[in-house]
C-alpha cells in the first residue's frame, strides 16, 4: 500500500449524509490517510439533511483512490443516470483496491457494472432490487466480496469503516477509532431492522411499496442501459 | 408545543462532526421540524475530518430554539472563552425546552452556567472534568436531567436523538426513525468504552493523561470566569 492511503467519497446531492459522514469520522483518525470528497464542482453541496457539504476535490481533479467509496440515499438514484458519475466510479474502480458503498450507493456501484457476479448489501427497503445488476443480495450489516464491500442502510456505515479500517491497518488500530468515538452503542429501541421485534411492519410495508414504485423502474432502466452497454 | 420545532445546532470550527450529523440525521426525518446550524457568518465551517459543513443560518439571525444543542470536538474547548457563542448558548437555553449537548459539547454548556446541580455526561475521557461546573458526571450513553440531556462521545449522539425523538414525538416516530436509518448496530469489536474488554487500555491512559494536561487548564480558566459572572 503507498501512503498516504487515498480515499475518494462520492459527494452528490441529497446523499443521505450520515452514510458519509458516519465513515468520514472514522477514517478521519487514521495517519497517513487522505479523504476526498469529489462532485463535479466545489460548490456546496446539500444533504437530505437540510444542509450543505462543501466537496474537497472534483471529478476530474481527484487523486486514484486507493479506496472508493458512494454513499447511498436518493441521490443515488439519480447517479443511474447520470452517465459521468458512472463513468467516474467505473474509471476509480479500475485503479482501486477496494471498491465501496454504503446504504443504496450499492446502486450506483451496481449502475457501473461492478457488481456483476458479486455477493452485496443495501439499505433494507432497497436490497432485492440489487439482482437487476447481476449481484448476490445479501442481507447483513457488512459484505465483504473482494474488492467490493458494501454497507447496509445509513447508520451501518460505522461498523463498515471499522471493518475497512481493520483490513488496512489492523485490529488494533481499529479498536482504538471505536474507542475514540465511543462507539458503544445503545439504541432505545430494537427496531432498528425489519426483523427487531419493535419494528413498526406497517412502516416496512409501506417503505417496501414505496420503493417498489419509484425505484424499481429506474433501477430497471439502468440495468437495461448496462446491459447495453456491454 | 409550537409548530414547526426549532432546532438550532452549535456549528463551530474544528467540531467533530459526527457529534453533529449523527443527531442531525435523526432530526431530519421528523415531520414539522426546522433544524438549524448556526455560527458567527454563513461561511463554510471547517470540521475535525477534513471536509466543511455551511452554517443555515447566524447566532444573530436564529430562530429561538425549542430545542438547543451543542456538539463536541476540540472546537468546543474554544467556545470556553469565546463570550459571544457563550452568550448565544445561555440567552437561548433561557427559552428552550431542552438544553442539550453530544460529547465534549457538555463543556460549553457548563462555561454558560447551564449544569449547576446537573446531571450530564461526555465522551468518557473528558466526563470527570464536568465537575468543575458544578455537574455530576454520570457514565451513562444518554443522561437526562431537565430541561438538560446530554449524550456521551460521538458516536452516541444517535442514541441521544432517538431518545429525544421518542420524547418530543413519541416512541413510534422514534423506532420508525430508527429503522429508516437501519440502526441495529453489529460493531466489528467489543472496544468502544474504557471498560469493555477489547478496549486498548494503553490508548485510555494516554487520552486521559492527554486531556489532563491539555484541557484541564481551559475548564479550570472557564469555571473560574463562570464564577466570577455570578
Amino acid at each position: 500500500m503507498t501512503a498516504p492511503l487515498q480515499i475518494v467519497a462520492l459527494l452528490f446531492p441529497n446523499v443521505t449524509q450520515l452514510d458519509l459522514t458516519g465513515p468520514a469520522q472514522v477514517f478521519a483518525r487514521l495517519p497517513e490517510a487522505e479523504v476526498h470528497f469529489a462532485w463535479r464542482d466545489r460548490e456546496p453541496v446539500p444533504t437530505d439533511s437540510g444542509f450543505s457539504i462543501v466537496p474537497t476535490t472534483t471529478l476530474t481533479e481527484a487523486p486514484q483512490a486507493d479506496l472508493l467509496f458512494v454513499p447511498g440515499g436518493s441521490g443515488a438514484f439519480d447517479l443511474l443516470e447520470d452517465d459521468v458519475a458512472l463513468d467516474f466510479i467505473a474509471d476509480q474502480a479500475a485503479g482501486a483496491r477496494f471498491v465501496t458503498s454504503v446504504c443504496t450507493g450499492s446502486f450506483a456501484l451496481g449502475a457501473a457494472g461492478l457488481l456483476a457476479g458479486k455477493r452485496a448489501t443495501s439499505h433494507w427497503a432497497s436490497l432485492h432490487m440489487l439482482e437487476a445488476f447481476g449481484a448476490v443480495p445479501v442481507s447483513e450489516r457488512v459484505v465483504r466480496d473482494d474488492p467490493v464491500i458494501t454497507g447496509a442502510g445509513v447508520s451501518s456505515g460505522i461498523d463498515f469503516a471499522l471493518t475497512v479500517v481493520a483490513e488496512l491497518y489492523g485490529e488494533r488500530m481499529a479498536r482504538d477509532v471505536q474507542l475514540f468515538i465511543e462507539y458503544d452503542p445503545a439504541p432505545p429501541f430494537d427496531a432498528g431492522s425489519p426483523l427487531r421485534p419493535e419494528a413498526d411492519q406497517q412502516e416496512v410495508k409501506d417503505r417496501l411499496a414505496s420503493v417498489t414504485e419509484h425505484r424499481s423502474p429506474m433501477v430497471a432502466a439502468a440495468a437495461e442501459r448496462l446491459a447495453d452497454r456491454r
